[in-house]
């Protein structure tokens, strides 16, 4: 039943990822061959620095034109690794035109332009796969996609950044400082030199859109995810959120208003419950928790970073774009039909734990409830400690407006009793 | 782009799952119209007890002749949730004969037959989707048989019946007794009057079968199983269990040997690390831990049973088969390519804690531990306990095949001063 002529598979970037890529292509092709049902081929490997030696790569096959590449027009699926924005979009919308699939793990390109390149993908009846750009090994995009087709999603919660959840993890578990719990991770390779992109959310962010546009079913571009890094955690934020039997974790928050008629992505700091199955996800691991009408509580756990699994979500959008290209048919597209309003930040509605250092004198409690009361906000409880002529006030509140705790602050600033708001935290998970 | 004559669903079975499915159908017409192009409509409902009212589906579809209904020929697929080997196996056949796909539940069904379902399927062109066979809810067959497809799974570690574990989670949070666990559990409604199926590990042995096939791309058929069930673990074995950092699981383990040349399958229950992701899997709930060459370790991790929860997977085949309809395509079928022979349980390779009673006076460790080496069973740790004469040994082993360990076991009950062996249990997840 195999055909003979081989599928052409071209190689963009042949870093960490496409380095395994093209090994795991040249060790495991009897596997891949028999699982599509052809041969597959590495015909070509477009790179910056054609001197690096790659093991394993042929030589003959590395060039540095990657346009020239996707322009052959005997290639049947592109597999795209640069990352970035450019030269990768122009080079797959390039590859659709001359008739290739494309396989991509661009994060950010997705994130900023996942509806036209979908669109260019359609137009030339091939497939955009993409399972390698959110959560690295997680089967995630597919299960999302396909699996829960027949249901309908109404939040997602994840843990989409390895470098800061290693972070936070160490935080927790030493009582270690930011700067100090950065410093390790660096140390140890989990931190690039210039962390910002992974500290301060701006690639948990493009998960989020991502993530969301798929549960949805509607067009959610990174502008409309609320970003907030986790540089500002300290070790007194684990300690208050240990006495509330939590911890703390950097979220991708995609969520469906309760009425149904818009949707939400954020990323941010938040403390979740111990007793909530993200809470015990450790290192540098992702997971992602989904809940759904249907299937209730679902999570998918496991390694979202790194040249192996990487390559892995890779190899098996790769296998599935060439039993496509076999039979003639592509995969599920875009899917944006509901076409959801996306609200803005101010109208999430979640917990708040807020820490204040305030005035050590009778009537700070009372002017700081009336505060929280004008502007709507339900208070849960209140913790109040006393040292010095100053003392700290834990407030965690009921469900509210992002607006409306937003209103709330602004007005705290304001009290001569309060002399500092020291942090503010969403409560997420329970 | 939507095409208006509606795609045919015929539903065998109308209980828990199928009145869901039929309810989702309904509810969510509009949705799964979108998702698929094409709306889909409920043709027909064979069930065997026409007089019972179910709520949402129209009298009229209502059939007890499921065969007629499988046979009508204009049916696009065939929703299969009755369960149990007769009349589902011919009916399934039936429907593929007459241009029918298929999206079954049936576990039982497809340990026993799937291969024999799956040529059938491929001899007329049709689909055979099964997610909801194995962890209902949890996207497990899809992420298995196309995420991983680029991959090479090696291990698959799974909780994968609700009803054992939930008696084993309260086991071990309360210190109860089995039979007082099962109690609580057939009163919540977890476990059957007869719960056979489930604490005898029939239920999972079922599961195990099939992941083992499509992990493995090599057919493991139900009787390849090795299986044990979980109505001896004891209150005794939870507290021996904590002493060395572990809870007690009934796990479903699928294994490529470590030369890659077999495999085996297996259920029974064991001791795992509190470490380990599965060891925090509570109640009710399913994971499946995977791992892989390059992707390393992940987890799937949701609801395994319940109408909802399997209607969603369900569902989610039906939406992907509507769509290889449309498209005038078929998913990917049976992989069994890699043909490995499946050893048997003797060939197993694992860790092992065995308690024995014994008589309390030198020399007893010596001649036990004489036994052990002479059975080429390397010791770990011993820990020794005295009490009125008698005293117990509990020892816990390196690797060692099941068939060296076996022979150790019986060698022991053969010495004067081994009273007997109260607990044998593996000891996996390391």
């Amino acid at each position: 039943m195999m055909r003979t002529r081989p599928l052409k598979v071209a190689l963009l970037g042949c870093g960490v990822v496409g380095s395994e890529v093209a090994r795991i292509m040249t060790t495991h092709a009897d596997d891949l061959a028999a699982r599509i049902g052809a041969p597959v081929e590495l015909a070509g490997v477009a790179v910056r620095r054609p001197d690096r030696v790659r093991e394993g790569v042929p030589a003959e096959l590395v060039t540095t034109d990657a346009t020239a590449l996707v322009k052959r027009g005997d290639i049947d699926v592109v597999v795209e690794v640069i990352g970035g924005i450019e030269p990768a979009r122009t080079l797959i919308t390039t590859a659709f035109e001359h008739g290739a699939s494309v396989v991509s793990a661009n994060k950010a390109l997705l994130a900023q332009d996942g509806a036209a390149l979908h669109a260019a993908a359609e137009e030339h009846g091939r497939d955009l796969y993409y399972e390698a750009a959110v959560a690295g090994a997680i089967p995630l995009i597919r299960p999302l996609r396909e699996s829960l087709a027949g249901d309908k999603v109404n939040r997602v919660l994840g843990i989409v950044n390895g470098t800061t959840n290693f972070i936070l993890d160490k935080m927790d578990s030493t009582g270690a400082g930011y700067q100090e719990a950065l410093d390790e991770a660096t140390a140890l390779g989990y931190a690039e030199a210039d962390p910002t992109a992974d500290v301060e959310g701006f690639d948990a962010a493009a998960k989020a859109a991502i993530l969301a546009g798929i549960a949805f079913h509607t067009r959610v571009r990174l502008d409309d995810v609320y970003r907030e890094g986790m540089t500002e955690v300290t070790a007194a934020d684990f300690a208050s959120a240990k006495e509330m039997g939590c911890t703390i974790k950097l979220l991708a928050i995609c969520e469906r208003a309760r009425d149904g008629a818009s949707v939400t992505a954020r990323v941010h700091p938040a403390m979740i419950p111990l007793s909530h199955p993200l809470a015990s996800v450790r290192g540098a691991y992702n997971a992602v928790f989904v809940e759904s009408d249907a299937a209730g509580q679902l999570m998918f756990y496991g390694p979202g970073a790194g040249g192996s699994p990487t390559a892995s979500a890779v190899l098996g959008d790769l296998v599935a774009v060439c039993r496509n290209r076999l039979s003639g048919t592509t995969g599920p597209g875009e899917s944006a039909y509901a076409a959801l309003p996306v609200s803005p930040m101010g109208d999430v509605v979640t917990r708040y734990h807020i820490s204040l250092d305030v005035a050590d004198k009778p009537g700070v409690l009372a002017q700081v409830a009336t505060v929280f009361a004008e502007h709507g906000v339900s208070i849960d409880t209140v913790r109040q400690q006393g040292k010095d002529g100053e003392a700290s006030l834990v407030v965690v509140t009921h469900r509210a407006s992002d607006a409306a705790l937003s209103g709330t602050v602004e007005a705290l600033r304001k009290l001569d009793t309060v002399r500092g708001v020291a942090s503010i935290m969403r409560v997420e998970g329970e």
